[in-house]
């Protein structure tokens, strides 16, 4: 008999047939072993009838669940979360801005004649280079194995200092002022808090090269937006590409608008779409597990709290 | 005692080193177990000392050196090319290109005004896309790991349909007109014969999608250049990345330099400190080998010629 999951509130089209891919069979609440709970904690239908054993939440941090009550209402019943399913997206966003910046796309696409002999040593590789990856959450997980095929090095900077697999090395984040002159680019993923505001301002910049390209797919608030400015004006770097800045929004007849080489995206590194497939491979893998009673991914420990 | 290695006729100090950091020591002709040979076959010490055992030439196209005599006249000598060190870095390119496409790079480096809701729409994935590589020599086996990690699937045409790895599928050259409306994306790496002359033009773009990004890092003549510009002017296709043009090179006033969703590189995804590079590696590996008495990469078939 076919696993039976209830879809609620909202039956995207891309989220059915991940159901049913998997094997599963879509009914009413009141028949149901799985529910995918597409919304925020507002409407959810508390208390869960019986029937219902697994809760597939659309979101990555839960903690407004909690502050409902929702999970502590419902102590018999496993709830995943969505934890992972964004980072790859966003790291491909990365990849993309970081190859762009060593492979001189912008200058490329401000040519209007074929520059051959005076492109060529404009032209990087990030074979052999260094690439320090700031916060090694899962946005900088997912990115490693992206930049491992290309042969890149990537230094890993997190709280512990904990190896991050793939990385060549794994510095505790008390060490991060050694990585700036060690390393060819940096892509910044980590998260906002006092402690990491302005983490790359001019001091930093100062110890980069001409070459490096900073990326930065976190939020604006890590990076000195004007000591980034003067950096670029002074060619002291290769580049930056933001997807996030600070202000947000970059406002009109910003610098970083109109510099060469600064890519901005205006923070769609992730976007809806993507999201919602994103979240549809998820519910895919985690119905084919609750069928066949395999170990479900991301799921909610009611004790710790996330 | 250390492999000894001449290194003629030029001693670049990227190839010395690389000599070296493999454990091998710089020597006369005359007292080398192995040569380097960094030019053409015009100057080559021909006949060679009898201590010499093995010849690292610095192209993968050795056909000179077959025409000049030199291989036919050291039938004790080993001889190896260069093939297949060149591969990386275009593939990288041609990743590099892609990637811009697909993530709308082109489109945000015109913005100046944050446009979050307009670009969203515009931001694509390579996750969960086909990608076609026709021609899967080289370069096309060197992009199938960059896109395994971001969850392309490649689908690969090649002369026999030999299965190549890593593709889902691979299809020969005669079944290629099944290839254009089953693709999300298409990267050209084929070689440049009378067979693939526009081997990409009206009738093959009008079955590819509004989304999907052409690159060609192979040669400009493998694609029609005024279809390639009628195409992007009806916004038939999402845009185009060439690393070769027809003609090459690309006059100035071509409409492919002011076209937003064309981004031309002037051959230069191989630039030449890059080929010292990745040729060092190379004779690097190669020094390894020899000295440890391994089996060395490219070795040269006398009877094949090639």
């Amino acid at each position: 008999m076919a696993t039976t999951i209830a879809l609620l509130p909202n039956q995207d089209p891309t989220l059915v047939d991940a159901v049913e891919r998997a094997g599963g069979e879509l009914a009413e609440l009141t028949a149901a072993s799985g529910l995918v709970w597409t919304a925020g904690p507002d409407d959810f239908p508390d208390p869960l009838p019986d029937n219902v054993e697994w809760v597939q939440l659309f979101s990555a941090g839960i903690e407004e669940f909690f502050t409902a009550g929702v999970v502590d209402a419902n102590p018999r019943v496993q709830f995943t979360s969505a934890t992972g399913t964004f980072a790859p997206t966003v790291a491909e966003h990365a990849l993309a801005l970081l190859l762009a910046g060593v492979r001189a796309i912008p200058e490329h696409l401000f040519a209007d004649t074929w520059r051959q002999q005076e492109f060529f040593p404009k032209v990087g590789t990030l074979r052999g280079s260094t690439v320090a990856i700031i916060g090694a959450g899962g946005i900088g997980r997912a990115l490693i194995p992206m930049l491992a095929p290309l042969g890149a090095r990537v230094v890993a900077v997190n709280r512990s200092g904990r190896p991050v697999p793939g990385a060549i090395e794994t510095l505790p984040v008390t060490r991060l002022d050694e990585v700036w002159s060690r390393t060819d680019h940096v892509v910044i993923a980590a998260p906002a808090t006092p402690a990491t505001k302005h983490l790359l301002g001019a001091a930093e910049l100062a110890q980069l090269k001409p070459t490096s390209w900073v990326i930065n797919v976190a939020r604006g608030s890590l990076v000195d937006t004007d000591a980034v400015v003067e950096a670029l004006e002074a060619n002291q770097i290769g580049g930056v590409g933001l997807d996030v800045t600070d202000p947000e929004p970059l406002p009109d007849g910003h610098p970083l608008w109109t510099l060469p080489n600064a890519i901005v995206t205006p923070h769609d590194s992730n976007p809806p779409q993507r999201r919602v497939a994103a979240f549809a491979d998820r519910v895919a893998e985690n119905v084919a597990r609750f069928a066949a009673g395999e170990d479900l991914i991301a799921k909610v420990d009611p004790v710790a709290g996330y």
